[in-house]
């Protein structure tokens, strides 16, 4: 017999109007009933949930495309499905599951991208906290088709980072054509991508060249299974510096996460020849500017890599699910969720921040 | 028994002296006798040899890496080998062997790269008229482990800029990530790579959307098997027109053969989800100025193609001469070179140039 | 508004009873109501359908897995949606869309396999004819989600093979490792799956060795674009003459659809060292018996390919439909399936067999 | 300027001289002088050598190719370049480097299978202790574009066995399309290859089932990463057992070396659907024996895996001098190598054998 659950009416919500209205913490925003769900919806009722760049960019509306209005963010939610659209045919999930709602809500799995294994890219996709209201709220309405379930081992709070920045650096790392024994540069290493990067580069047996600043980042890296480590506030030549400490030949790929043009330039120069470039990032406005002349003559190759489909989110949880991975993460509530956005800016998180939504 | 030939001490040259020496055409080049060639090496008797706007940057010295001075240029010959140096192991030529010299000329075949089958890119390598005199002579110097045999079935002038300008783009299909049936758009598709890339596409069994402008080139890539035409004079919206001829959603490949930054930016835009662009023109300065954000969500691959390796040089040929292919060109005399430089970089040239240097 | 069709409450079907019950036609055969159809399935009024050795092997159960009982055969179909059942979440369909019935029926499209893109292997899954009633009647209850839009170009008798017998073939041509200029075998190239290999190999660029025997099957394979031809009842030595008129080293994929082992082990003696074997036939008890130091000397791979996933189908279908492949079929009525079923095991069948369904 | 050797005229090599002659040690066996190696030839002097269960099958004369006579055996030697031939061109060894001779001594590297990095499959290679002299002798001669360079960090002895064992078994994983999380099997773990496999696996972030039998095997291969277990003699039904090990769906991957049939057979069955069969083992006369319907069905891929190319090996050695791998072996004499033949027959050897040659 299925597991029953008490839905309330109402919830709380961090909710933004339009345009310009700033974020606001409500009590009482409507919860979908379980009557109202379409066939193949489900409601999630949110354990925790947290917090990314991209939920920044969402509330800002400086990307190229645009969330919906009013908007409910967050897209790296856990939680249990209380309730199934009735005439869902074959559900994946059932009541009582433990599930995560990550970045992509839904796609069609019909579509020429979904039927190539792309659902990522799907025109017909639905994301989280986006297109379709997010995690910032007690209950969420989600597909069976796409919310992932957790396995027993792992923290529903371990879980939450591992399903939107773990995904992502682990899609990268997996389509990387690296294998055991090559280096692999990761910039940024010691924040909250990279030091999810570190690890899993390090558990497929590649070496790891860190490139971040500070003392602290780096025991942290090194403590994670880097190899090398160059400070870029240090360094007065990284691309020589990066070289110098991958054989002198430089890394075979480079996860590059960041928001400014100029570290996938630094990263053309720095590769290795045939070295490939895990293009990750999703800054507002830039442009990737690498040099023709040297991205053909060695025989570069770029991937942009976008989060990851479903089979990428099963495998990221189930390495983390058996201790390989483990995120650093602080934990607040969702009533922080604007400060939260004020340090994410300001560059002040380190690790990532978990929302706390049931007690 | 080896056939014999007679070596003359001295043959025609174009040479330049210095960085900024005119070209001369010079009638009493040393030639390097067959005594003095190195275990490896040989040398061939030439017929004739393509011209390559590569030629042109080893001329101008525009590019980052500078040619050696003073320099014979050329890497488009055809000829027969007439001499392999003493102490040679196992040749994979012998004497009276009709082979091409190509941009590729020596490659240490033991280094990383050349293990992974990536010799284009070898640290240690020889590039023809650039790092080591070419075939704007009668006769050249090359390697016996690089040199390739032309099929029997195909002719010496005909082959010539199949060396280059074929393989290259041959290659650039080849590593496309696509199959029969899919798009590929072929920007500047009645130029001198262009309509061997319309060729080699076809015969693939892909489906060519060619790019270029004026009534002439067009006529001609539809003769070579173009399915869709963008004239880019006459649109208004490229890439709208672009995706509009591509069943509404774009090319799955583009070919990308231009000098300038935004042709690459451009085919971000119009490739289709997960697309592929092959970036293979090597201009002197120039960026490729990627969307980040759409290389990202849209899934996009880069990658830099450079010329081939020996066997992508041996298929590119093996398919002009079952007659898939067939280079259009005009033939000239070596005396013209300088004539035809000028005509280059005009942008007059229609097709490619092959110049007779054997009667 | 959608197209209305009214739907009869009993149909003509091909139905066998029992293990031991003869394949009767009767007039009777209830029509499963719109109203009845769950969330997700579609009723589709047949056209007409091809008729596979796999319905053989079905009415004989002599494979190790066993078919539904009572069980109306067939997975060839194609005919147009004329019901979708209530409550179907955003069906890929619409009523009266054209579509073709295949083997694989319904998969979930959740599992391992299917998140992987091998959905014909799913566990989950429904085949057409064997698990679920199939196409040996008017009317047929599948799956909207894999029911395959048929292309307007092609003809609905010209679809039908290609759902299975097309789809199959090109998806073993597809990943045999060989691209533009290899070699690939075909034995039985003058078959209902043979002539069709053919037509999508030539279409890819590949080289064509057709395997098979007498003057009629050699005139249509080269009509068809095959370039060589050994006549297996003719040759004293099929290995020798395989690898003689295949450039004297073999080539480098062969697709093998037969029924007995010797076929397998012959193709690992013949295939070019480094060559791929791909595995089609579905014999009711044989092994591969590929030499195992040859296999490994030779670094052959041999790859089971299963007919093809939802894109495989698609891109049969629309190279057929562009007419770079065409069917050659004999029309009989649904009557006549138990004759047909004879001829078959007799081997008299010369290209395929369609049935009329619809006047 | 380049050490100087001293090279002796004879020295001790245990030959055999005719089909039915004794293996014999012998000591006054020429040594070929560095005056009388061709270009391309290097003498090595030999430290160590494995001893390999093909050595035996060289002796034995019980495969379908046949060894040299008079020949001497061994293929996993390690020693110093003591010699190069004259007029070697570019050289990637220089005197006094230390080198391993691997079975492959000798590929083309101009052939369609060299162009294409399967140079083990070169129709011209010359194969260490089997076409060529091997190093059961103090001195042997090779080819200096395949002797390997021995990382500095890495003991000769230990580097001995991973020349063969362990570039065969890193070659089978590297190329048995899985990643980390994967499971996969690998029958004889506790043997010569098996326990190098383990580690590899493991350090690859592959999930390891080891079949063998007894507890000292067990203990070995869980301390060297193996997650789980099977023990064949005391399983009641293997293909059972190794599923339920496996998420009760199979491993991914299967590394078989055995030298029966069967072994193959029954990979085939406990494989994952979409699983991959590695075909390692060289036996005198067996057959692959899967059966066609579910390696069809099952989407079951099966490659045959000959040793590994010269990237393979460097790589296998790295990732062994980098502490990740470590053989088990046994240091006997080159004099007891007739006895050491005797127990590899009986199966009486743990882990690897390596002669010490040089004192």
């Amino acid at each position: 017999m299925s597991p029953q659950f008490e839905i309330p009416k109402t919830q709380k919500a961090a909710i933004v109007e339009g345009p310009d209205s700033p974020l606001k913490i409500v009590p009482d925003h409507p919860v979908r009933q379980p009557k109202d769900l379409a066939p193949g919806e489900c409601l999630v009722r949110l354990e925790c949930t947290g917090v990314c760049h991209t939920d920044l960019h969402a509330r800002k509306g400086d990307w190229p495309l645009k969330a919906k209005l009013p908007l409910i963010g967050g897209h790296e939610g856990v939680g249990t499905v209380v309730a199934i659209g009735e005439h869902t045919q074959s559900p994946p999930v059932k009541l009582g599951d433990r599930v995560g709602i990550k970045w992509l809500a839904y796609s069609c799995l019909d579509c020429e991208l979904c039927r190539k294994g792309l659902e990522q890219s799907c025109p017909n996709q639905q994301l989280s906290g986006f297109t379709t209201d997010g995690t910032f709220q007690q209950y969420v309405v989600s597909w069976t088709s796409h919310v992932t379930p957790i396995p027993d081992a792992l923290d529903s709070y371990e879980a939450a980072s591992i399903l939107c920045a773990g995904v992502t650096v682990y899609r990268a790392l997996k389509y990387s054509h690296t294998h055991i024994g090559d280096w692999v540069a990761i910039p940024g290493a010691g924040g909250g991508l990279g030091h999810l990067a570190v690890q899993y580069a390090t558990a497929m047996g590649l070496r790891v060249l860190a490139v971040d600043t500070g003392a602290e980042k780096r025991e942290l890296v090194k403590k994670l299974g880097a190899e090398a480590w160059v400070d870029f506030r240090e360094s007065k030549d990284i691309v020589a510096d990066i070289r110098a400490a991958t054989d002198g030949q430089g890394p075979h790929a480079a996860i590059v996460t960041a928001a400014n043009s100029s570290a996938y330039a630094q990263a053309v120069d720095y590769l290795r020849l045939g070295g490939n470039l895990m293009v990750v990032g999703l800054p507002a406005h830039a442009s990737l500017s690498a040099d023709i002349f040297f991205t053909v003559t060695k025989s570069i190759s770029i991937y942009g890599s976008y989060v990851g489909n479903r089979q990428d989110a099963r495998e990221a949880l189930d390495i983390a699910a058996r201790g390989k991975v483990k995120c650093y993460y602080e934990t607040r509530n969702l009533d922080s969720l604007l400060e939260t956005y004020e340090s994410l800016e300001k560059g002040e998180i380190v690790g990532r921040i978990v929302l706390k939504i049931r007690e």
